[in-house]
C-alpha cells in the first residue's frame, strides 16, 4: 500500500529526483542519462546532476560504459543499486513463517521460511518468532553494509488499509489485533497488509496486463483487484474474500459461520479431504494423486474447479476485469483445473461473448507475498528517493 | 462518468474558477465571497473577480444582501444560478423511456416519460423516439434562454466507459450498438452510460455516505461501486453485474444463458410470476398481495430477499464498501425485504461481527438514472466553467 508519507508534497527539486529515480527503475534495460532525459522531458544537465546524486547515494550505479551506437552519444548505463537499499517482506501463513529481503534490482538477497502449523495459534508466540527471524537477515543485510528501508508484514485476514490493525484472520484463528508491537522491531518502520493484495504486487512486472484480479489458493482463498497497476482496497481494505462467496446453499458449513463458501470446495484442505489426502498434505502429494488417475482426486479438482469458476464469474460481473491471475496452490494445479474454470466463465460472465476471460498462472513463486511485500517498501523509497541520498 | 474534456489541461485562472464555482454549488447552503475566499484560500479579490464573472455569465446568482451578523461582513449570498446552464438526462428502461432537464440548483425543470414495454425492442424505432422527447425539452428550455450543456443517455446494460458503446442490454434485447447516431441529436453531445451506475449517481447528495453500494431492480437488476464519491468502473466499465451472480446451482435459467442468476429470484419478473400476479405487474400490485398477506406473495419476497441478500454479502466479501443502497422496485419494497437481506448479510459478510453492513433506501426517486445522467452534464460544466461565461 502506498504509505502516507508518500504521499506528502514534494518540493520540485525531489519530485524531479524521484522521476529519474523511477526512471531508471522501471526501464527493462539499463539506459543512459540521455534516455532519461528523454524519458522524462527534464534538461540534460538537470538529469546528470540528479543521476549524479542517485549514484552517490547508491540508490542508482553506473555500469561501464558502452562503446557509442551513433556519433555523439556514449552512454554510461544507469541500473537500480544492487544490495543497497533493501525491504523486508515478512509472513505469516496457514503453515508457515518467513521474512525476505530484496534489493532495488528486485532481486531476493536473503530469505528464510519455517513450515509450521499456525491453525488457531497464539500471535503473542507467533509473531515474535517472525520478528527474531527479521532481526537476524536485518543483522546480515547491514553487516554487509546495506540499508534496511522498513518491512511489510503479510497475513491471510482482513487488514485495515489505513490503520494497519487486524480485523479478522479466520484460518489463524486471530482477530482485533495490532501485530506490530508483538514482532519486537523498534526502530523498523513496519506496515500491515493481506497476503492476497501484496501477492498481487508481486505479479506486476514485466509486460503482463496492469489490470488482474488476483486469486491465491492456500487454507484459506484470497484476492486482489488490480486496475492500471493499482489496488483497489474498497473503502477499508477488506476486499478479495472470495473464499466466503456462495458456491451452493446447501453447501457444507464453513469456518466463517456460513455455509457453502467457496472455501469448502477449492481450499486446499477441503481439496485435499475431497481426494482422499491428509488436510495439511502438500499440493504435491495431490499432482501425484491425480497424475496416477485417483478417482477421487480428479473428482475432488473436478468440483473445486468448478466452484472456483463460478465465484470467479461472480468476480468479474462485479467488478469488471477481464484477466485472472491464480496463485498459490492453484498455480500448481492450473494445469488440472483451467478447462473447468474457463468453461464455466465463458457460460456465466455476461461480457464474455465478446470479451472471454483470460486466465493464467501466477509468476512470482511460492512466497509471493513476501516478494511483494518487500517491494512496496522500495516502492515507497523510490517515491521519496530524497529521504535516502 | 467525467468526460475527457473535463480531464484536459486547465490554466491557473481557470483553474480558479473551478474552484470557486465548485465551492459555491457544494455548499450546503449559500455563501457570501468571504466564505469562498475562506474554503479556497484565494485572495477576496480574486474571488471577488471570479464571481463576478461567473455571476455575469449565469453560473452563479446573488441573492439579496443580508444585514452582517458580525461587524464588517456584510454579505450578499451566492447560489448556483437557476434555469440557466441545463443538462439533459435521457433513459431507455425495459418499462419507458424518458427525458428530464435538471439545472444548476438540481432542480427538474421539465420531464417526460412515456410509459410502454422494451422488450427484445428495435434500437432504430425506440432511439428516435428518445430523440424527440429531448429535442422537444431542449427547444421549450432554450425558448425560456436556458443554455442546455449535453446530454447523458441511461441504458440497462453493458456500456464499455471508453467509447460509449453499448455491448449487451439483454433485457431490451440489444447488442453491439453505437446509440447516439439514432437518437438524432446532432449539435447536442450525448454520452451514454449504464443505468444503475447514473443513478447511483443521483444518491450522492445532502449528507449521506460518500461510499456505498447502489443496487436498483427492474427486471434486471443494476448495480454500481461508489467510493469516496467516486464510480469504480473495473477495467472497461462493465461492473455491477449483480443480476447474474449464481445464487443455486440448481437454480433456474436465465435470459444471460448461465442457471441461478440473481435476477430469476429478485428481479421484478421472476417475484411477480412467483407471487402470482402478471410478469408486468407494477411493483405497487406486489406491494398491495403482500400487504392482503398473499402466501405466494409473502413466499416471494422472501425468497427475493434471502438471494438479494447472499448476492449482496457476495458483493461486499468481494468489494468491501460497508453501506448498500437499495434503488428501483427494491426502494419501495425494503419494508418487507429488510429483515431478511440484513440477516443474510449478518450470517455471510466476513467483517460484518465488527461492522455490520448498513442498508438504506434510495432516496432520488423513481427516475434516478436520467437525475443522475442530466447532473453529470452539469459536473462537466463546473468542470470548466470557463467555457460558459
Amino acid at each position: 500500500m502506498p504509505s502516507l508519507a508518500a504521499a506528502r508534497q514534494h518540493t520540485l527539486r525531489e519530485r524531479n529526483l524521484e522521476l529519474v529515480a523511477r526512471a531508471v527503475y522501471e526501464a527493462p534495460e539499463p539506459v543512459s542519462r540521455a534516455d532519461v532525459a528523454s524519458s522524462t522531458g527534464l534538461a540534460r544537465a538537470t538529469v546528470s546532476t540528479l543521476v549524479d546524486r542517485l549514484v552517490a547515494g547508491r540508490l542508482l550505479a553506473e555500469l561501464a560504459p558502452v562503446s557509442a551506437q551513433r556519433a555523439g552519444r556514449p552512454g554510461v548505463p544507469l541500473v537500480p543499486a544492487a544490495r543497497s537499499v533493501v525491504g523486508i517482506g515478512l509472513e505469516v501463513n496457514v503453515d508457515y513463517l518467513g521474512a525476505s529481503v530484496i534489493d532495488l534490482m528486485n532481486d531476493v538477497v536473503d530469505e528464510r521460511v519455517e513450515p509450521g502449523s499456525f491453525h488457531d495459534s497464539n500471535p503473542a508466540e507467533v509473531l515474535p518468532r517472525v520478528g527474531d527471524l527479521a532481526r537476524e537477515l536485518i543483522a546480515s543485510a547491514e553487516s554487509e553494509g546495506m540499508r534496511v528501508a522498513g518491512a511489510r508484514l503479510a497475513l491471510p485476514g482482513l487488514v485495515d488499509a489505513h490503520s494497519g490493525l487486524l480485523q479478522v484472520a479466520p484460518n489463524l484463528g486471530w482477530s482485533t489485533l495490532n501485530p506490530v508491537p508483538l514482532l519486537g522491531l523498534s526502530g523498523l518502520r513496519v506496515d500491515v497488509a493481506n497476503e492476497a493484495k501484496l501477492a498481487a504486487l508481486a505479479e506486476l512486472t514485466g509486460d503482463v496486463a496492469s489490470s488482474f484480479l488476483y486469486v491465491s489458493a492456500d487454507v484459506g482463498i484470497g484476492a486482489a483487484i488490480v486496475v492500471d497497476g493499482h489496488l483497489f482496497l474498497g473503502e477499508r481494505g477488506w476486499n478479495g474474500e472470495i473464499g466466503h462467496v456462495q458456491i451452493d446453499p446447501a453447501g457444507p458449513r464453513c469456518g466463517c459461520g456460513a455455509t457453502g463458501c467457496l472455501e469448502q470446495y477449492a481450499g486446499k484442505e477441503a481439496v485435499n479431504r475431497a481426494a482422499g489426502l491428509p488436510a495439511d498434505a502438500p499440493v504435491e502429494a495431490l499432482v501425484r494423486a491425480v497424475e496416477a488417475r485417483s478417482p477421487a482426486a480428479q473428482a475432488a479438482l473436478e468440483r473445486a474447479a468448478s466452484a472456483l469458476g463460478t465465484a470467479l464469474a461472480d468476480f468479474v460481473n462485479l467488478v469488471d476485469v477481464g484477466t485472472v491471475v491464480l496463485g498459490g496452490a492453484y498455480t500448481t494445479l492450473l494445469p488440472w483445473m483451467r478447462d473447468d474454470v474457463e468453461a464455466t466463465l465463458a457460460d456465466r460472465v455476461l461480457s464474455a461473448p465478446f470479451a472471454p476471460v483470460r486466465v493464467r498462472g501466477a509468476v512470482a513463486g511460492p512466497y509471493a507475498a513476501m516478494a511483494g511485500g518487500a517491494r512496496e517498501v522500495l516502492r515507497d523509497v523510490l517515491a521519496s528517493p530524497a529521504d535516502w541520498v
